[in-house]
């Protein structure tokens, strides 16, 4: 082993103390921040919420001002750090209506997002932002077919947006678009230019959405060692990599993730705002909780997917109609013994419950005894297993519902309560309460 | 330099040359597999196909005979390489189903997947199935609270099943459940004992849904160098991670990812099918368009959908209702020079196509260019400016229809046509024909 060896193990033997106590802690949750992510930025995280500009870009989208106040205050009541908003050159009713959220004095900063350009910028300046966020494509592509202007260009024009803003005293975030198809050392140019100047963030934007995890990590983790100022990212959906790879970006040194609720944007969209915080919060429950309003999230989709005439998809992250239904008796049993077998979130606290799948034919006893405790009858496990194998025979044949089992379940019961004197369904409780209550057994598999 | 790190810059610059043409390929794709992955099978995956088992434990699934006999005949029309099926000890049904499935003669093989048990193996073998996925948690949460089972009787139920399956001459797979929250020494130490008495495959689960990337990463590249068998992959999606995660894990040296059509399963179910093709079709399109048809995912979807009852996501990778759709001014201008610009994926591979959203007060005077030429009008760039002005002041007032914008580009056309006799709006064509043809000008952006 060499000296450079050498001393690699010995600045690790430093730090392994003080880190002890803080791995002990990480330890007890494996989804949490990665100990070795010096860099890291999981447990301090903001976001800039964009429905408001990259959502206008939804195919469906079109808010009237009241809309988007209204969609601003559930934003600035939730926790979001940053509002974004469109353009305020993409047109009049833009400006107008920039103005207006800027008036509304919300706790949130807000921002407004314009192209690398003087034009844009003495526009945008004069609306009443707390910061402007320019974009400009560096990538062959958006150089080539969109703008037509190389890297020298880009630079100067930036720095001239730049100490433009600047100069009216309010946040400046420069972005390249398209950047995973950028060459590196422009990007890593023209980022610390930039950076150099003042710029309060740069971004970095998988535009096209074809990035992946290692990919992201590796990109952000390298900007992180050219500048001093915050990394924002900006990852579209259209390979389903955009909550991945915020998280990893985070993992990277970025602090700022662009999100639209739903993720509505260009195409199929960006990070969602509800699958980000599903995210982070199995990673940092204590930070997520302590900024976000979680238990809120479902009420700011639902005014969001009514704005743009959309159903919430039936798989979303956390109010997806069954996130928190659990069907397979085995994930059944587990989870009526401790949720935390088949949970990594909690549904209450997003002010949701969980549910247990019964009325199936994967269903098993665990899940039927646990029914029959709620419909206040007594069997014995040998009873709950005999009347589950009938449960799951006319679950062959058909769908079932929850008023089927409860009567396969209350008929059960009737016969085996009073073989003698078969009682009519609906006296089955009373009938139940002449016979000696059954043991209660411990809930156990075989 | 010590002699360790000497060897590896030989190693290093020995290997650079075999490489050097394999990264050039590579660079032209930057979100290509990574030349550094030496274990990586992103060029060489396969597809466990679930939806008739981990989607049948999706809440709104009961799959008739007919119906499963309709979806396997489909997955295997799309060239799936595993189609697994419900335990056919789930129910009497679920066990001939498997049956009659076997039966078909599909191209794909046939698995069942079972508990680690030898009662559940003996019926499993009995199928015609061609392979047998055993699982079992390892967690200390499943330990605990679900099978209440050490290590000891893991390994020793797995080794029974596995000689057992084996001797009847079809494939074993060996997963733990839960593996990200199980003691990594137990886990590798069983994968090791199963790998030496010959299981085809060892399974990783993230069964709760809550492993990240790097995390994925560095499990399977752990693994990868513990066992000799393939490596199979089970992403959970609750945290958004379900797609990201199997690429990772491919990266990593995992071979085998399972999918659900639209990830249907246990909550919000695991990695979707087509969420999976779009991510690996940007990574290695040519493999993918060599074994999969793309082209029939959409009925694919629709078929799953319909039988369980929900609505394709409007955000689905693919297939959702605006995964094409360019909205924005400046993405519309550039995809109309050269889609490649905002489009990491080709609607034509899957028989869909693009679609440029003009109808809207975001839209540019490109996108009205573009549908000025498709009315086979003729109007100068000035005057597309100038109409284009008039199309988002009214976008700023209503959501937009393309009849809208069409009345107000014929009207316009009409108007500058013939300033002194303006014609109906259905004379505008044959008006237009008496006059000059309006020279076309290069479409340049200021």
């Amino acid at each position: 082993m060499c000296g450079t060896c050498e001393q690699a193990k010995e600045t690790a033997a430093a730090s392994n103390g003080q880190n002890q106590e803080k791995r002990a802690k990480i330890a007890a949750n494996p989804y949490g921040p990665n100990p070795g992510d010096y860099l890291s930025n999981v447990s301090n995280f903001q976001v800039i919420e964009s429905t408001l500009r990259e959502g206008e870009q939804f195919a469906n989208a079109f808010f009237t001002t009241e809309k988007k106040i209204e969609i601003a205050k559930a934003l600035d009541d939730f926790g979001v750090d940053y509002i974004e908003l469109t353009s305020p050159v993409a047109s009049e009713q833009s400006r107008a209506d920039c103005e207006a959220i800027c008036k509304l004095g919300l706790k949130a900063k807000i921002l407004t997002h314009i192209r690398c350009h003087m034009d844009d910028a003495r526009v945008a300046v004069e609306t009443g932002v707390d910061g402007v966020d320019v974009v400009i494509g560096t990538s062959q592509y958006l150089r080539q077919y969109s703008h037509g202007k190389d890297m020298n260009y880009i630079a100067k024009s930036a720095i001239e947006v730049i100490e433009f803003v600047k100069s009216k005293g309010i946040e400046i975030r420069f972005s390249s678009e398209d950047s995973f198809r950028s060459d590196i050392v422009d990007l890593l140019n023209i980022y610390r230019t930039v950076d150099k100047i003042g710029v309060n963030r740069v971004g970095i934007a998988d535009t096209v959405g074809g990035a992946n995890p290692r990919q992201v990590y590796d990109l952000v983790r390298t900007l992180r060692s050219v500048v001093h100022c915050d990394i924002e990212t900006h990852f579209h959906n259209d390979t389903g990599c955009a909550i991945a790879n915020a998280y990893t970006a985070l993992e990277a040194g970025a602090r700022l993730i662009d999100v639209s609720v739903l993720g509505i944007g260009e195409r199929n969209g960006i990070t969602p705002l509800g699958g980000l915080m599903a995210r982070m919060i199995a990673a940092d429950r204590d930070y997520v909780l302590s900024k976000y309003k979680l238990h809120k999230l479902r009420d700011l989709e639902n005014l969001v997917a009514e704005a743009v005439q959309v159903n919430i998809p039936f798989n979303n992250p956390i109010t997806g109609f069954c996130a928190f239904t659990h069907k397979a008796g085995i994930h059944a049993k587990a989870i009526l013994a401790n949720p935390s077998t088949y949970e990594i979130l909690n549904p209450s606290d997003f002010g949701l419950s969980r549910y247990i799948h019964f009325a199936n034919r994967l269903t098993g006893w665990n899940a039927i005894k646990s029914r029959v405790d709620q419909l206040n009858l007594h069997l014995t496990d040998d009873q709950v297993k005999d009347v589950t194998a009938k449960i799951k025979k006319l679950g062959d044949v058909r769908q079932l519902s929850i008023d089927d089992v409860d009567s396969i379940i209350r008929d059960y019961h009737a016969e085996v309560s009073t073989p003698a004197l078969v009682p009519k369904q609906d006296d089955a409780e009373s009938v139940e309460d002449l016979q000696p209550a059954a043991k209660k057994q411990k809930v156990e598999e075989n």
